[in-house]
């Protein structure tokens, strides 16, 4: 199960009635955030979910709007008496924006290690979740990330049994280990069937459309995409500062063939999203205006 | 006249339903800021004011919830098209700890300038706004500041006349400039009454008590200073964090003869301050728990 919330909805500063767009995933008591900018603690609070746990930050790119919460969360989860180290993941110059940052988050009770990507896409193992950044399109280096979980195939008995594997050995071979006996080397995949469809959340934003961000979003079960405008005749903005509109994000939806799209990094200008839904969902029926802290649990299927 | 808001009144870290401290002053068409924590942009748009007109910000001292909302800050004044300088007023160590923080706000439309104070006690004049700094006592260095305007005397037509000066230099005089005629030199004091009391608002967060607090609040119009506890047992934590109780904070204010306290910077455990206020108005009867958004226009008298 991942549980997964949009913290904020905003791009480019933060307002009175909307955070800064970030997302929070929470799995198997560990937390993963994406983007952290003015205000994302106090929007985590107000949802109730807490930054103590949160093991990974990782950041889209470095404009403010992302990062600038960033010192005050680390001492907000300082002072929840966390100890364990955090991981930072961002674009390259990671280390620099970090450490400036800290000149006034300098004293911390745990350590705090940073990942600059390296090239266009990189994989990393987050306590068994699956993170994947990939490079977009923005005026500066920025990635997108996908956070995935994959799940097992059915342990097939029939499989085993024709195979000749004793009883005593399947328990371990359905929990991933591999058995040597006196004459063979037994696998999981033995006894194994197909893997089953996992869960799947893509993030993206501050960004044009790019291959980069539909080839990664594919088959999400929930896709959380910037849509800066909702007005059609913005698009020479939206191109001018490497931003979308509502339309191209589901253009995007369309092509990754997402469960479920959220948009997010509504321009300050943009005082309600819902008026141009109905032309959005013509385009991809599961979409939807992201929300301050709207969430949801992403369960596996069956 | 002087228009004063405390933004908001949390210490350590901003929270859902209370912005951190932060005092903005509003005079003549500029404005000044004193501290700017994560969402103070926020809390002052909430308010209705506006980030342009600020000539001044300046920071007590550099723990994050006094100054981690500046980045944002300036980013949110050059969306406003403001092209004007904007001054920073701080401890000794401000350059550095701007120049870290503008790492993710590099590119503004106007120039930021930077001012160390010198010494225990400095004065500034901004536009008008006599600004005066004055050390207090915390973990790290910080400063109060008092922002006051002087109000000159009235005109006194029968010292004019006593001294023999011609109707024609009374308006000059009476406006602050010299004249010097063929045989005398004339000047405002020869035609002015005594200086009439101006107005004062004095700002003191982040210490213990002190005498520069006290002595430098002398006769405000408005005291705002810090109490980050109400309950009276918690003066030890107080005196560890180097912070003040409510009652500290008031018994300053007795001995500076303020018109009106406001309490500022409570502890985020500290949910509700109203209950302490009965006898920290038995202490000082012109205390009041500062309030999210609390505002006062300060007038001459008359």
């Amino acid at each position: 199960m991942l549980d997964v919330c949009l913290l904020g909805c905003g791009g480019m500063m933060p307002l009175p009635y909307r955070w800064l767009t970030s997302m929070m995933v929470r799995y198997n008591g560990m937390s993963l955030l994406v983007d952290c900018g003015e205000g994302t603690q106090i929007a985590m609070k107000e949802k109730g979910w807490s930054p103590k746990p949160i093991d990974v930050i990782c950041f889209t790119h470095f404009h403010a709007d992302h990062i600038s919460g960033l010192p005050g969360m680390l001492l907000s989860m300082g002072n929840s008496d966390r100890v364990e180290p955090v991981k930072l993941i961002g674009p390259k110059g990671l280390i620099n924006v970090v450490n400036s940052l800290r000149s006034i988050a300098p004293e911390l009770p745990f350590a705090v290690e940073c990942i600059e990507i390296a090239g266009n896409e990189q994989d990393f193992d987050i306590g068994g979740l699956k993170l994947h950044a990939f490079k977009v399109a923005h005026s500066i280096p920025c990635y997108g990330y996908s956070v995935s979980i994959d799940r097992a195939g059915r342990f097939d008995a029939d499989k085993a049994r024709q195979q000749g594997i004793e009883l005593k050995y399947w328990n371990k071979l359905q929990h991933g280990e591999t058995i040597e006996t006196g004459d063979r080397v037994l696998t999981p995949e033995m006894v194994m069937g197909p893997d089953r469809k996992g869960l799947k959340v893509t993030y993206a934003t501050d960004s044009r459309p790019t291959d980069s961000i539909w080839k990664n979003a594919i088959d999400a079960d929930l896709f959380i995409c910037e849509g800066m405008y909702g007005e059609k005749d913005k698009i020479d903005h939206a191109k001018a500062n490497k931003h979308m509109t509502f339309y191209e994000a589901a253009e995007l939806a369309v092509k990754a063939q997402v469960k479920e799209m959220w948009l997010t990094h509504y321009s300050p200008s943009l005082t309600r999203p819902d008026p141009y839904m109905k032309e959005v969902r013509d385009i991809f029926p599961g979409a939807v205006a992201g929300k301050d802290g709207m969430s949801k649990e992403l369960c596996f299927e069956d």
